[in-house]
């Protein structure tokens, strides 16, 4: 970890993120101060050690701004015009928010937006986690007249949450979330609902492919309505562009299925390539060692024990499913170098390891 | 596991799925013979144990046609020639071979269509496996004209092999299998083939969702595009309703996004909960808890090993995954009944359990 962010530092919204923030900053030591305007709220963040009730009169150096997407912009002036400090939000889309805090009077060289890409779907302090940003992407995305030496306060700020800081500018932001998540969210919810117009009989006879593409259309209605109404632009340019190709493939469907859909195989094999950690990160690709085990308690931990004893980590474990129930083929991910170390001793163990 | 399917049964077509039909049939003691149009495979097969060189000599009660989807078709006319025999496939399209074998001049009332939905993308026969089949579905297809003694004998095979048959009509079969599966790959292919346009930073912070929906899009192109083919029709038809859907969530986008997108997330929701074994079928919701453990050889294992001391059976497993690697988050999912059980034991035994 680098040098700190300086404190203090001001939270402006004790919920999930905030509460984590100060938590996390606490961690390393920084002076933290809270505010909410729901005082039950802030004494629970308090109680949780992530921080002191603000005390106007401190000065501070940096006020994150964790209030909800719809008044982040207006927080983020409020708070600027409070004297010479940085203030940073943590929404999940920037342009909006940014633009809105200019226009409601922010001087924008005191302004960086920030997006921690952590958190789950559950909100308040009592979820708050100080471990919650710990290495997680956090997208630092300074407006042109930011001042350098308050975009390298946020990302101070990013790297002492236990983050990995990527700075980009807010419209970048919000088009490359558009593609890598809000418009995978409406294409999966989408599908899900086709499955609404289908037999029982039909649906029954579905695998893993549909599970996996439909996990997230589990999401919440009103929290994404929330997130893709504030990138609606970008994220209508995304499946527009998805829109064109699937009208591509369907022609050619209808002519019976040829070049054109071989071409969006081949180029979905080469996407999926650029998806990070799908089996690793760029530089590390795992094998997978696949076995049967019976599905009892105790019988996936000896096989997990006996991984251990061979000195082998476990990157991913897969289950798979068959007929809504889980399977013992159990798919181990693990580092190429010591694939075969686990495959030959599972089966020197007696495992029943596949080809 | 029911009466058996009578032998001696013959296999035209050695490769991972006849094989794998000859070893879970010999497991079940019933008489098999084996042919294959290449010397190699047919030798390796029978050297397996999947059963005996055919001679032509035998009379068998029931014919398995595993060869390729472009020549089944033809295959079951000319099997079908050699006497009052019944005739099945494993092809995992259905109305176009049934249709191609009675062109061919097939007796309709002997032939009845099948598809065991398992097998990997691995061919040949040594990736044969006798329990490929286990607990896995094998959709039985009559045609109209089919006898009933012989759907049942298809049945008997079915259930023979260790699957659960489903009973539909082809073209009941293949709508289903466009919904469930042909048309999810498409869209997996073309939203992976969408990043192929984005630049590294952008893709870099992906996060689960984008690798969920992504996954499929490694799936071989060649072997699909002749699925896909063989279906067009089926296909075709899904992918032009959900595109109807989709140019009225972009439509709504485009207006700043509002009750048509929240209809959508809704309707996700709805259509996702028909997801068989989205956390356990229709009968049993799986309940999550959620763990953190250093990722270090022998870590994950004390964690399954103190589900297996608490007698807690899991069934399923995911770790997550942040910026390429894994991290120590791991959900353990679990029937509800034991839920309370299995987090209350990891806490006193000192593991860092999650809310």
């Amino acid at each position: 970890m680098s040098v700190p962010v300086t404190g203090p530092v001001l939270v402006v919204g004790s919920g999930l993120l905030g509460a984590s923030i100060g938590l996390a900053l606490r961690r390393a030591g920084v002076d933290v101060y809270l505010s909410d305007r729901d005082p039950a709220v802030l004494a629970e963040a308090i109680a949780r050690g992530a921080g002191a009730a603000w005390d106007a009169d401190v000065d501070v150096e940096l006020i994150v701004v964790a209030v909800p997407p719809e008044s982040a912009g207006e927080v983020m002036a409020d708070v600027a015009a409070r004297g010479e400090v940085t203030v940073t939000d943590v929404t999940s889309v920037k342009s909006s928010p940014l633009a809105a805090a200019v226009t409601a009077g922010a001087d924008p060289r005191r302004i960086v937006g920030g997006h921690p890409m952590a958190g789950r779907e559950i909100s308040g302090p009592a979820a708050a986690r100080r471990d919650l940003f710990d290495d997680r992407p956090w997208v630092v995305t300074p407006l042109p007249e930011s001042e350098p030496e308050r975009v390298q306060q946020v990302i101070d700020l990013a790297m002492t949450c236990g983050a990995v800081p990527f700075v980009m500018d807010p419209s970048e932001h919000d088009r490359a979330v558009a593609l890598t998540s809000h418009a995978p969210q409406l294409i999966s919810s989408l599908l899900a609902a086709r499955l609404l117009d289908a037999d029982d009989l039909s649906v029954s006879v579905s695998g893993q492919g549909l599970r996996d593409m439909t996990r997230i259309a589990e999401s919440n209605p009103t929290l994404w309505r929330e997130i893709l109404a504030a990138n609606a632009s970008s994220v209508a340019d995304v499946l527009e562009a998805f829109s064109v190709d699937l009208e591509h493939v369907v022609e050619d469907l209808r002519d019976g299925g040829g070049p054109v859909v071989f071409r969006a195989l081949e180029r979905g094999n080469a996407g999926r390539d650029r998806v990070p950690g799908k089996h690793g990160d760029a530089a590390t690709s795992y094998e997978v060692v696949t076995a049967i085990v019976k599905d009892e308690p105790g019988e996936l931990a000896s096989l997990f024990v006996a991984a251990g004893e061979l000195g082998v980590n476990l990157e991913d474990v897969r289950i798979d499913h068959v007929l809504g129930r889980p399977s013992g083929l159990i798919e181990l991910s693990v580092r190429p170098e010591v694939s075969r170390r686990l495959r030959e001793g599972l089966v020197s163990l007696g495992f029943d390891v596949r080809d």
